[in-house]
Parts: structure tokens; C-alpha cells; sequence
């Protein structure tokens, strides 16, 4: 077994299966048709015909909806380990636009393809449904923040969110971790102005409790950011494999 | 092949796949465990480890989560077809809470039963994940609903996007359809108050658009109000198989 075993999507999946040699071959079969796309350029464009999903296995990805205003509703962010697209693949039609944050390394997968792989191991098809159910589940808590969660909890929230998905494969930890995210990116995620978002950091590091600056989040106080931002982290599931 | 080549989830997933005599068997077998539950009492708290996930085939639930402060952000509702509790069940804690809203039928689906099924027609575990990918396009539409909608268009494009679930499954066409929810319901999926629900809904009706009225709702023009909503139903995808 070659580098495929020590794939973010792996690392993410072995969260929820113990991957056998066989479904580790399965999973490495899909990561073939790399391909890179460039910081900035749209990759799927909403309301167009989706032909692939992919695999992210370098780079950050924003998803987003363009409302009829012009202005920019961003349902969620990709890391390493997510797939991309793969609810428009099955929908036929994207519902929302991918634009990479940075230059990013992404495995191509058509719905032949994953046909082809849950007819092999059944057990990866749960897995992708178990991964699909916990993206689900943090739009969900998205939809919940954003009607209920005042501004600086919304943004305590989401750093300890990513900071999670990050931890499973391997990039981040309860110290921090890097991220390339901008003030305008944050501000379209969490329904908030740039101004806003810069004067909420602000107060967030002068609390003592996290700090996002020059790329970097680094979490001062975990337990009591925790605590502010009243994240339970069991909606991502991460506490070992179910599936023996 | 007997009834459940007629039941809600057999209707909708052919939307999707077109479903062979095996296939067809297999969800058979899924519908074995044949459970009822009375209307108001939740079938699964929020917090709950799960063990079950459920298939609804008769009767209407609402998932919702239960806020610190004691309020009720309602998620979604589920109608005849839809999964209870796989994200769940997968997830291993439900990360909301069910109540039937009417007395309900439910087939219960261990992860096991799930696990057997897709080895047996890995097509059955493409066309359930396009349902899990249907149902978290629906929570990204009410995300953006939620920010971006005025009530009025909000209430219009939940009426309408409720009317295509349930045309799926053979129970409402664009004349309207029949729907036990009450104004406290809406109000708490659509986060404005019992008031506001009231008012919204007779500006509705003196529109001409819609009445919601005695457990019916009667759509007056269809096409009008599809415009007045921006309800484009692309997102649910039932335009007929993918998969031959």
C-alpha cells in the first residue's frame, strides 16, 4: 500500500472504519485522475451540469451561493480529506459554486467510479454516507448559528469547528493550526460585515482566548474558548471508528 | 413484488435509480421491522445515542433542536419516504431531536441492516446517498432561506418546496396538498412568531397566491407564486433516473 494509505480522505474515513488492504486499494483506485485548479477560479459553477465530484487531498476550498442581490452566501469551507461536489454529482446539478482559496491538488471522481468502488466494499459506501451525514450535520449547526448565536460565539464557534476537522487529518490540534481564510471569507460565512469581523477578533484575542492573524489561529485558551462558544464537538463524530 | 414496490421510499428513489426485481427485494427486506409511534412524544432526543435509523411510511415528523435558552429551532419535517435519524444513527448521537407530528409508521433500520443491503446492491447505496444529498441541499436552502428571504417569500418557498417533496411520493400535485402542520410549526422552522406566521399567511391568501387553511394547502397559481418564492426546485432533482 503506497501513499494513499496517509490521504486526508483516508485519515478521515479510518475516523468512522477500519479500513481493510482491500477497501484501502478501493479508496487508492479513486484518488487517479489528479488534477490541480488555481486559487480564485471558480471549479464548478453553480447551476451547471456536474460531471465529477472530487476528493480535496491538498488545499482550501470555499463553497458558496450567489443570491439574486449579487451578494455571496458561503455554505461552507473544504480541507484536505473532503470531497467536493459530490452531492452536485448525484444531484446532477450544483447547487452552489467551488472556488479554490488556494492552489489546490484534487482527485477527480465520476459517479461511475464510486459505483464501481461500493460494488467492491459496501463498507466504503457507508463510510462516504457517514462522511456526507457529518457535513450535513455542521450545516446544520450552521443553520442553528446563524439564527441563534451571537456574533463573537458564531466566530469562536466556527475556529473551533475547523480546527476539529482539521485535527482528523493530521493539520491542526488544540494548540491551533494554519489557515488561509480572509476577513471577507469569514464575514460571507458568518452573515457578518469585514469591519465586524475584524472588530470580533479582536475582542476574541484581547479575551485571552484565540488569535487569527498572518495565517495562522492560535488557540490560547481551549477549554474556556470551548466553553464561550458552548461547542460540543460530537455532531463531527471523531471519537474512533464504529465499524470495525 | 408486493407493497413495497409501492411504498413512499420505493416512489422516491426511483426518482433516482431505476430499481431491478433484486433491488426492489432488497428494500423489501429493509421494511421488515415495522414499528408505529404516537403523535407528540419524541421517538429519539436529541443527545440520544442512536441505534436505529428509521424509513417513515406513513404520517409526518418534525426534527428540531432544542436551543440553551429553551427555544426550538425546527430543522427540517419529514414525510412518507424520507429517512429518520440516518445521519443518527451514523453519527452514532442524534445530534436533534423527532416527534411525530400524527400518529406515524416507520420501518426501523439497524446500521447492520443498512451495511447488508448495500453489499447486496451497492445501486441502493448510490441512490441513498443521493437522498442524504437531496435532504442536506434542502437544510443549505433553508440556510440561505433563513438569511437572505423576506417572511413572505420564505413561507411561499417552504409551501412549494414541501408540495414537490410530497408530489415525489404521490401525495400533493400543483393543486396543493394536504398538510397537518400547525402556525407554531412554521413558525419555529421558519423563525418568525405564531403572529407573524398568521399574518404572512393571510397576505398570502388575499394575494391569490396560496391558502394554507382546515389541514389543506391550495395552491391558487402556481406559476406565480413559484415566481414570487424564486423557487427554482432544481435543487430537489426529480426530473427522473440518473442511474438506468
Amino acid at each position: 500500500m503506497t501513499s494513499v494509505e496517509h490521504s486526508p480522505l483516508t485519515r478521515k474515513l479510518s475516523a468512522f472504519v477500519a479500513l481493510s488492504e482491500v477497501e484501502l486499494a478501493v479508496l487508492e483506485r479513486l484518488h487517479q485522475r489528479r488534477r490541480s485548479f488555481v486559487a480564485g477560479r471558480d471549479m464548478v459553477h453553480q447551476g451547471q451540469t456536474a460531471r465529477a465530484a472530487y476528493i480535496l487531498s491538498a488545499g482550501w476550498v470555499c463553497s458558496y451561493k450567489l443570491q439574486a442581490d449579487g451578494t455571496r452566501q458561503i455554505v461552507d469551507f473544504q480541507v484536505p480529506g473532503d470531497f467536493l461536489g459530490l452531492r452536485s454529482v448525484l444531484l446532477r446539478t450544483s447547487d452552489h459554486s467551488f472556488e479554490p482559496i488556494v492552489d489546490i491538488e484534487a482527485a477527480e471522481v465520476l459517479t461511475s467510479d464510486l459505483l464501481e468502488a461500493f460494488a467492491q466494499t459496501p463498507r466504503l459506501a457507508t463510510a462516504i454516507l457517514w462522511a456526507a451525514s457529518r457535513d450535513e450535520a455542521m450545516v446544520v449547526e450552521h443553520l442553528v448559528g446563524i439564527g441563534r448565536r451571537d456574533a463573537d460565539a458564531r466566530m469562536a464557534h466556527f475556529l473551533l469547528e475547523l480546527g476539529s476537522r482539521l485535527a482528523l487529518v493530521g493539520m491542526g490540534s488544540k494548540e491551533g493550526y494554519d489557515c488561509p481564510l480572509t476577513q471577507y471569507h469569514l464575514a460571507d460565512a458568518l452573515g457578518l460585515s469585514a469591519v465586524h469581523v475584524n472588530r470580533v477578533l479582536r475582542q476574541l484575542r484581547e479575551s485571552g482566548l484565540v488569535t487569527f492573524r498572518d495565517g495562522h489561529v492560535a488557540f490560547h485558551d481551549y477549554g474556556r474558548l470551548t466553553d464561550f462558544a458552548d461547542f460540543d464537538p460530537e455532531y463531527l463524530d471523531q471519537t474512533g471508528p464504529l465499524l470495525a
